[in-house]
Order: structure tokens, then sequence, then C-alpha cells
């Protein structure tokens, strides 16, 4: 979800980046310098994308595999995630739990996020352990114990997430529930957590096939930011990664969602203090999509609608009309499938969560009848571009943006055309991808339907007027 | 769905089937005599069932497999039908087409089903051939050539298939569109013809994979059941059968239904004349609950809402109301995993679905306040049982009941207990599951909007007034 208080904090930043970002663009492409990012592929397979960046003498080091949510079948749903967290559970050379001693030793900080397309592993550390970082991660790419005892002791501590994260979240509730309904044949219907019914049926089998399926040099692309050379980032790669041996990787079935013939519902009722309502619709991705003008288009949409203090969003329906608390429009164009553009809310208080959807379809009437001014979709426009910059200002999203478009298959070079695509949509082009993909039939709805706390009667009405301007 | 049709045809037979029963009931068990079932083991795991009846020298042969749509992955959804076709498409004995020939020369009728949990294939012929049923049988389980020649001719023969019998049903379509949305996480969500996209995607590799992995003789089930001597049915069945090497059978993830937290809606808007309504509560069966008291009662429910001319729906809807042009009630106990208790309707001329969701709703409320009265009850399991024996009545739905409840895993002699189960059945209980089965918070409803056919105008009301009573 976007949130305000990055896109103000983003705000601050735009002038100076943007003029960045004009410099870099001038810059002639051939000449490999500071800021250019460089890649090699081992005859393995694997890859290894390297961005030099000399602000700080600091390295992200990040190793991302082909497999997350989107890659399971049904019946292990969260494996990927499980098998994230059995990935610090040892090797013969680093006993369970080494690993993040071993880089915090040297001052390192280290983790791992799962989701719908991809896994990956980072440490971020002084550059002068890079090595150590490569041959830690080389040697738990194909050497991983997956101990029994591990595992029975690491799925319960996976349980405890998903009850912390997911059922004890209204509002993380409601998205699950959203997305289950409203896909019916796409995989990013299941939860990157998995079913709880899943995780416990899940056993050390599942893990080692897992394992074995997807973790191999061929299915992984390491990406170093930070104040190192490339040249010497290969060649380390090459010393720790290149004996690996690959991995006959399964090609996926497509998935291909079956056809929507008309609006799904589901509903929520869970205990919790504030209704919530998401909507989305179908749409394509810039992996998936015929025309990719649309993907930009619909991009443009997303910061049309949500996109800081100006946007319609908090114009009409936060500020304007006070029905809401808060509302966001949020659209990933760089997913491996086909995915949703999703509009939720928190109706200001004595809202109700029908009227919420009400006002959130006119505003998309809005654009449907009429396309932005040139005036909205230059500011717009610029608020887009300023928030993707912002997220290079740091070496890691830096790194994670090569690796999120390495692993859905667009490749890095993707995020150089972002800006000049983004700037060539027109007024009518945002107008037209309303139209096309905000039909009422590709639409699903999920409300959380608040139930008592406790057996306390709803405190909706506990927030106060002023609560609602809480963006 | 039940018929009014056949339960009213049902209704012709009942008192000599009652009597037959009642007879049966009395027999002492040890003596194996006509109408006895008999099975055996074959050493390589394949299970032999025998039921000898002598009413006509006639024989019916079904070979049952353990797999179908609920054993299916995402992405390969249809591929157990799919293989079903291709059975009949030759191996190195039997080019295509001629197994078919085969029996027709022999005067014999032949085909196959596939279902959720199970693939059939059955032969009626005279009882002379019974051998020849056998031989060809165990030439296919093991021996399938499976060309892509004949592959990419057949499926598009079930892209056909599904496009004659889901995508232009606009009913089919609808149940299609109710089961994805009920379930989340339980495998019958999935379309036993396989979503179009994903028959689009399947290949011979695939089709190789499936036909390896499941079918071999410790996955199947071999049910006879006409005027043979039992043991010369097994003495062929090892003839023919024993010599083929057993497989090792993948175990299924459990699958089990991640929970729900609020009711779920489904709208179906194709070209069609008159609205359909479907209404589904998840319930356990047989195979999967914890008391299956509860699972008989659920069955007497059904029967008492739509069991014939007498039942609650036939008597307050359709005729006492006349809100609707039909309503049923579906429970099907014998199934592998948990399942839905389906509640369906056509609306008369001129009332909404939303009106026709209310008064099936006021049903089920009658019942969770009031148990039904004891010659209500008595009149139900009358009819429940009677309609349970008339399906024995043939020697094909005999074979099927046992091939059946052998491939859910209950064993066939649990359709011995039927009637007694049935009759034990209290009011109590019948109102009980009512109460704890059917509530909102568990309930998806899916509604068929009819939507103009090429350009017309809604032909709804074309339905005279005299179509309500056409059950």
């Amino acid at each position: 979800m976007r949130t305000y208080i990055v896109l103000i904090a983003a705000a601050t930043v735009v002038i100076g980046l943007t003029l960045f970002v004009f410099i870099a663009d001038q810059r002639p492409k051939e000449v490999v310098s500071e800021g250019e990012v460089q890649s090699l592929e081992l005859k393995n397979g694997m890859k290894v994308v390297v961005q030099e960046n000399r602000r700080a003498p600091v390295v992200v080091t990040q190793v991302w595999y082909r497999v997350g949510g989107s890659y399971e079948r049904a019946g292990i749903t969260g494996i990927s995630h499980v098998l994230e967290h059995m990935m610090f559970k040892g090797t013969e050379e680093m006993p369970a739990g080494k690993f993040s001693e071993v880089i915090a030793e040297h001052g390192g900080r280290e983790n791992a996020f799962t989701s719908k397309d991809y896994t990956a592993y980072f440490q971020r550390i002084s550059n002068e352990h890079l090595e150590l970082c490569l041959s830690l991660e080389a040697d738990r790419m194909r050497n991983l114990l997956l101990s029994e005892d591990e595992f029975l002791k690491e799925i319960e501590v996976v349980k405890e997430e998903r009850r912390l994260r997911t059922d004890d979240k209204p509002t993380s509730l409601t998205y699950e529930r959203f997305y289950a309904s409203a896909f019916a044949n796409n995989p990013y219907r299941k939860p990157i957590i998995g079913w709880m019914e899943d995780l416990n049926s899940m056993d050390i089998d599942d893990l080692r096939e897992w394992y074995q399926t997807w973790y191999a040099p061929n299915n992984a692309i390491l990406v170093v930011v930070g104040d190192v050379r490339a040249e010497e980032v290969f060649s380390m790669a090459k010393e720790y990664f290149a004996s690996l041996k690959p991995a006959d990787i399964p090609e996926l079935k497509p998935r291909t969602e079956a056809r929507q013939y008309g609006i799904q519902r589901v509903a929520v009722k869970v205990p919790a203090k504030i209704p919530f309502l998401v909507m989305g619709y179908k749409v394509p991705v810039l992996n998936t999509a015929d025309n990719s003008e649309e993907v930009y288009a619909l991009e443009l949409l997303a910061g049309l609608l949500d996109g800081g203090n100006s946007s319609r969003f908090s114009k009409n329906l936060v500020r304007g009309s006070q029905l809401a608390t808060s509302v966001s429009a949020n659209y990933n164009l760089y997913a491996l499938h086909d995915s949703l553009f999703t509009l939720s809310a928190i109706p200001a208080s004595g809202v109700s969560t029908e009227q919420m959807e009400n006002a959130i379809i006119e505003q998309i009437t809005e654009i449907q009848q009429e396309p932005p001014t040139e005036a909205e979709l230059a500011r717009v426009k610029a608020q887009v571009v300023a928030s993707s910059i912002y997220e290079q200002d740091s070496s890691f999203y830096q790194a994670m943006k090569i690796g999120i478009l390495e692993t859905v298959g667009l490749g890095w070079t993707t995020m150089d055309e972002y800006v000049e695509r983004i700037n060539a949509v027109t007024a009518e082009q945002v107008q037209h991808v309303a139209q096309k993909y905000f039909v009422e039939d590709q639409l699903t709805v999920a409300v959380l339907v608040p139930q008592p706390i406790d057996g306390q009667t709803l405190a909706g009405d506990a927030l106060g007027a002023g609560d609602r301007h809480a963006h």
C-alpha cells in the first residue's frame, strides 16, 4: 500500500532527484561509470548484476531466487516462505543460527523476504566483507541441511507469524480473502504466508523437494550494489558460485486467469474496531500486456488517484467530502502474472462501506467520462516519477529493483525505460485504461465487517471526527 | 442435482423395493448368495469387487481409478478428464478407436466418466464376453500409447465439450463460478472439465506424467456386477491384472479448506433467458466428519427440503407461494473432502433472485427454529431410503455405488449401513445440523443474471405463469 507519509517525504527530495535523473539520462550509455549497472552470466546459468555506488564504503548483497508464493501448488502454500526461514537453519559448515551470527560479528545486517514471484536474501555490510557474504550465500544455495528437528521448531515460528500478521490483523485477513475471491486460477489468489491449514500439514520432505527443485545457480540472481568494483565482484562470484551445479528447473504452467462473468463480493466478519474496504479490477502487467502503453497508463492512473495530497482520492474523498479516513490505489506493473489494480479505503466514522464504495466508483466514473487535464497529468507525472526515483535513493532499493525485474523475467534494463514511458502517457490513454479495465464485471469487493471485540459493543463510533484527516 | 422427474419415477417403485431391502436385511450375512458383494485384493494391490445378480445374462464391468478433478494441481485442471478421453486412443495391441469398436462388435456398450474423486471406465455386455472386457482394460491400464497426434485432436474435442456443456450453458457456468468462489483451498473449487485457459496450455507430457502417476493396479478397483460367478471373476482378474506392476502412488496433501469469515457472493452475467440461484453451505462428509450422525442428518435434511412433491421446497416454494419454478437441495455424503450442501432455484417469472434467496433462507430458518414432526420425519425417511434403493435397481448403479465408496476410501460395506443410519436420525439432529452448518458466514451465493441474447431484450417475461409448476 502506498502511504501518505512516504510520499510527503518523497516530495521533499523531488527537485534534486529530477535533476539527477535528467543528467543520468543524457550520459552516453556506452561508458561504464559509477551508477551504471553491469551484469554477467556464469557458465552454470547464474546471473550476477552489479551497480557501483561510492556514497559510503558499504555494500548491499542480495541473492534472488525465482520462486515464491505464485510458484506453489495448492496444499503446500507458504512453503517458499518456510524455506526462507529454513535457510538460516544450517549447513555442514554453518550450523543453525550461525549465518546471522557471523554477519553480525562483522558489523553487518542481514535478513530475507519472500514475495509472490521471488525469495531474496540480503546483507548490508562494510564493503571489505563482501567475500564473506558471497561464500555464505554460495554455501546455503546447495548445502542446506534441512533437519527435521529445526523444521519442527521453525514451522511453529511461521504459524505464530501468520497469527500475528494475518489472523489477528483484520485488514490483512480482508486482503487475504479478497485475493482468494478475486482470482479463480491465477496463482496470486493464495497467501504468501500460506493457509494455516497447509502449514499444519507441511513436512520436512515437502521442504526438501522445494529446495532441490528451485535452489540452484541457474535459478538465482546475485545483485551487488555499493562501493565495489564490478570486476572484483564478478571474479569473486565466479570463485564461489561457478562450481555449483545447475538444476533442471521445471517450467510452470501459465495459470491464465479464468474468465470472470460478474462482480464478486466477500465479507470478512472478525473482531475489529474499524471497517475496511478493498476493491480490485483485473489488469495486465508489463510481463503479460499486449500493449505496454496500457501498463504505464495504469501506473499513472494509480498516481492520479492516490499520489500525495493533491491526488484525487486525497482531495475529494479525504479532505473534500470527508467520507474516508484514508483511501489508496495500488498497482504493481512488475509482476510475473496478471494482477489486480486495488482500491482500498477506511471509511470515516459514520460512513458505511457501501457509501465508501459508491464514492470510489464515482471517482472512477469521472475519469472514464473525462480525461485528466494537461496540468493535472503533468503534476501526476512529476509525482509518479519522483516517487520512483525516491526509491532509488538507497542501495537497498536499487538492488531490489534489479532483483525484481530479473526474477519476473523483464530484465534490469526495463527500469531505465520507466521515466520515459511514464512521461509519454497521454490523458486519453489514462481515460482509456479506466474505461477498459474498470468494469463492474471484472470487479471483486471485500468488506471487513467489524465484530465486537471480547464481547464489547462495536467501537467504531469512538473514532472522533478529528481522526478523519489522519493521513 | 436431484430432479423431480427421477423422484416421481422412484415413488412408483417404492413399495416393492422397501420390501426387498427388508428381506435383504434379514438374510444371514455369512451366506454368500445372489446379491451379496464379494471382494478380493490381488497381490499387486488391485481390488476386485463382485456382485452376482442373475436377472439377465448381462454383466457390467467397471474399472475405477483413484484420481479425478480433486487430485489435480492448478495449471493442469481437467487433465483427469482429458486422460479419460485418451484411454480410448490406443495401445500397441488396440489402435486408437479399436477398443470401442471391439466392444460394439460383441454387442456391448461402453463409456467412461470422470468426477471429482475418481475416473471410471465401464462396459455393459453379454456375460460370455466378460473376459474380453478384462483383457482390454488390463491392456490400457499400463500400455497406453499417448501419441501426440491423437492428443492434439482429442484436446480439441474436450474444448468443444467444455464450450457445449459449460461455456454455453449458463447454469453450468454459474455452478462453476459458484464452486470457485465458495472454496479457497478445498480442491472441489476447480471444474472437472478444467479451466479453458488450462486446456489451452496442456501438452502430451502432462498427460504422460498423469497416466504414469495414477494408472496402476494398486490405484484401481475392478467392479463386476451381473450374471457371473464371483470365483470365475476373481480367477479371470488374476489372469489379466495380477502381472501388472504396482506404482508408487503419491500421497495427497489434505487441502483442508481455509476458514471462511463471511458471506461470499458472485454474479454470473451471461446471455440467458432465465435467472438462476445457487447457494451453498460448507459441510462435512462421511469421510471427514467427526460425528457421522451429522452426515446422515444432513442427508435427511436434503430429503426433507427436496424429496418429491411432499417436500418443503416443493410444497412451500413451488406450489404454495409459487415463488419458484424449481428448487432443489443437494448433498453428497460420499466424497473425499469436505463439501457443500447446495440449494439451487429457478425463480418464477417476475420473482427476483433476492426474493428467491430470502424465501429459501426462510425455509431454513423454520427448520432451525422448530424440528420436523415425527410424521414428517417418517415420510422423509421413507422417501430418502426409497430413492437410495431405486438407484440399486440397476446393475450399473450398484457397481457405481461400490466404485464410489471404494475410491473415496470408505469401502463398499458402508452402503449396507445407509438405511439403518438414516432411520436412526432424530428430528432434533436434523434441527441441530441446520443450526450448526446453515450459518450466513459459511454461505456462498451465486446468481445468474441473464443478459440479452444476440442483442434481444431479456426474454424472462416470456415464461408464462403456467411454467411455474413444471417440475
